[in-house]
């Protein structure tokens, strides 16, 4: 990147926040995978206005510019493989208001989702997405790429949450999207375009996102299976019945094994699946009713052993078996790939036997576990990326659980985006003509293509 | 319009599906409102290729295309100000599936939505989107506007219940967006962009909407306030409270005693407003629990008289004064405007007293229904369009309206949409920049305007 570039850039938002040097350009150049893309130059402003000329200013240097949070994004959505700019809005962390009245939240794109959570549920209140990821990343980060997480079976995902959005543009107008009122209809709903777009459409500089009472109950059960199908088979028959558990995770029996031997948490290492599930809400009788109904459809199904958390510390033991899942799988080989699929719930089964078999056939170590509840599961690939005769069979085992996926009537992504490292499999799920209107769109809001260039289109 | 397009369109679907007579034009020139803007021409095609064709032909001809669903739209989406084809969608009405494991339905544009949700009830299954049209209006049509009604405040708009469209785009391209999944983050939501447009980014061909079980158990309940302000801020108490009813409606003095004078309900004429809520789900003892804690928060908040349904007969009482609010206010002038606005919770009272201080001011009657718990008012005001200084009354009142409501923090379409009646107020609400990008997006996927053009932007 020419000095020139490099004064301007610091000329709008001071020497502090340009950095330029090796390390500096080496800590942004990842994201929470194995790719490695150091951008030319990392600025870190702290205003709308400073956004709006750098990217003036990219426009007319034809600078890439690429939007971070935390950088703990699943596909690349964050890096900048071609060179250019990594705008870092980690200093844009201001929590603007919490109104308990309305039950809204306005924040500034880089508040870490977890300290949004914290402040909310100090007034009662509950932002509830919670990806895996909640107390790294970043608001905006779970807006450009519409995080789910646990609780999204019942209360959705962060797209379900935003109110409004106030963002620049490719070319740097600053706009807005949306209310702070509970229903909308002013116009394109430029806000739900932006959630999910992956930071190609514009820079989020304000996000206004709805927020829930917090539940006064809750109950936590597990649920024993001889095989994943089996327990793949429950969840979809819970969710028939009309219950909506506010997280309902499966833990395969690779998973299980390796959570158990890394958090000893006395789980069946023998058991082909386990579901993890709680409901909540604000009636007592209520989560007990649903509790006791989903016990009766998880018997029926076959679970061979049922245990309900007895308190607070059984419930923490619970979900502590599911934070550690990825961290638990990723000890057992050098390399760790997550996977993202989602498929219609009666297919749940299916999908899990065809993960099963795609990794027999490949001889690779899959790991899965996931959000059972919406049909979305995360197999995860424990590999070797130094071993090139392995990883040209991940590859393969990669390509096919993607077909399966789209075979079954799913799709590609759930939860963690397309980036650059899925964009052929977005191709083969949507088609060339539904590429084209996404390019057009893109085009019209960004002509000098500066913006997160080079991601899924 | 040329013989040479008549006989192209008439190519492209058989004469009968061609209507160019005056009369047939004449009923193809209204929404719900009192405009009148005859096409040159309908045109009523059966499937997605059809549409195509007659979209290449209209960017060939440069003649605009208006989609229409049953036209009952309140502000003028599916009318042809600027003349051109209107694109009747009534006969592509067929359900295509209801998954009652995956819970969703597949639906042609054209379906009446209340038949779905009737045939999605046969299987268990509430698909809950229930705007005042739904006995007429269409799929289509409600996924266009982002149609909401009354059990929004629970349940959500059309737009959280879109899974998956097929569409074709203004420039004649079949695309799909969304999958049949509960989580999708392949590339841009599209389907979401489309939800809302208004008809103009695109003609939907085949929509795939969420379903959910129907719940078990209900409860309603009436709540009698001595002023509209009163029963306002009891609705803000009970949405913080974390009660989620079911539906939660406000109607107010005006529009009580037009309804009791109407339907002989047995309503309280003296009343300052009327309160009517309901609570629902699949535990008989959370419905009681929830009504029972409403009650006490609307006593607290001096309701003067609570009244439960008994029965069924009971509960259908309530809902029919609902459902007669704007029929009975309609009977009082030769015209009736409903209006719709929506301001953040805390906010309603304020708004209310509001609406009465510019009724006053301009005397002009106003009767005020809506959904309170979602901050969505529809002041409606009766007058007489012959009478042109009311009418320059109406005017001055209903921009004050949108002023007020743009003042508390709110927005000029909750859910009727924009249209070409409120693009003014649509300015004042997101300003230019904002415009500017949805023409962008507008301009891109319709390079020649073609299709509903003239609309909001």
């Amino acid at each position: 990147m020419s000095p020139i570039v490099i004064d301007k850039l610091i000329s709008i938002v001071g020497s502090e926040y340009v950095l330029v040097s090796d390390e500096d350009r080496l800590a942004y150049a990842y994201d929470s995978q194995m790719l490695e893309f150091p951008p030319d130059a990392v600025i870190r402003p702290r205003t709308a206005d400073e956004i709006s000329e750098i990217l003036h200013l990219a426009n007319e240097e034809l600078v890439a510019v690429v939007p971070r949070g935390s950088g703990t994004g699943l596909s690349g959505g964050s890096v900048a493989p071609g060179g250019g700019v990594v705008l870092d809005l980690s200093r844009m962390n201001s929590i603007l208001e919490i109104d308990s009245g309305n039950l809204h939240a306005v924040c500034e794109p880089g508040v870490i989702t977890a300290h949004l959570a914290a402040e909310a549920e100090k007034q009662g209140l509950l932002y509830p997405p919670d990806p895996g990821s909640i107390k790294v990343s970043t608001l905006g980060g779970n807006v450009a790429e519409n995080a789910g997480g646990l609780r999204a079976i019942k209360y959705g995902v962060t797209k379900n949450y935003l109110m409004q959005v106030r963002a620049v543009s490719p070319t740097g107008e600053e706009f807005v999207s949306g209310a702070k009122t509970r229903k909308c209809v002013a116009g394109y709903d430029l806000a739900s375009l932006l959630c999910g777009s992956e930071g190609t459409l514009a820079v989020l500089t304000e996000i206004t996102v709805r927020l829930v009472p917090y539940p006064k109950f809750r109950r936590a059960l597990t649920a024993v299976f001889e095989t994943a199908s089996a327990a793949g088979g429950a969840v979809s028959e819970i969710m028939a019945a009309g219950l909506t558990p506010s997280t309902l995770e499966i833990l395969d029996q690779r998973t299980i094994q390796v959570v158990e031997d890394y958090a000893r948490l006395g789980l069946p290492k023998e058991a082909g699946a386990l579901l993890l599930v709680e409901f909540d809400g604000f009636s007592e009788a209520a989560v007990t009713d649903e509790t006791e109904a989903a016990q009766k459809i998880l018997l029926q199904a076959q679970a061979r052993q049922i245990t309900q958390a007895q308190d607070d510390q059984e419930r923490e033991k619970i979900w502590e078996a599911r934070r550690v899942a990825l961290a638990a799988l990723a000890r057992v080989r050098p390399t760790t790939i997550l996977e993202d699929v989602t498929v219609p719930l009666p297919e749940l089964s299916t999908m899990i036997d065809r993960i099963a078999d795609i990794a027999r056939k490949h001889s690779i170590l899959i790991g899965t576990f996931g959000h059972a509840g919406d049909g979305n599961l995360h197999p995860t690939l424990l590999t070797d990326e130094r071993d090139a005769e392995e990883m040209a069979r991940v590859e393969n085992a990669i390509t096919e659980l993607f077909d399966a996926a789209l075979e079954l009537g799913g799709t590609v992504s759930g939860e963690h985006g397309i980036g650059f490292t899925k964009a052929p499999f977005l191709r083969k799920e949507v088609g060339e003509n539904t590429l084209e209107v996404m390019r057009r769109v893109k085009r019209s809001l960004d002509p000098n293509n500066i913006l997160n260039p080079g991601k899924f289109l």
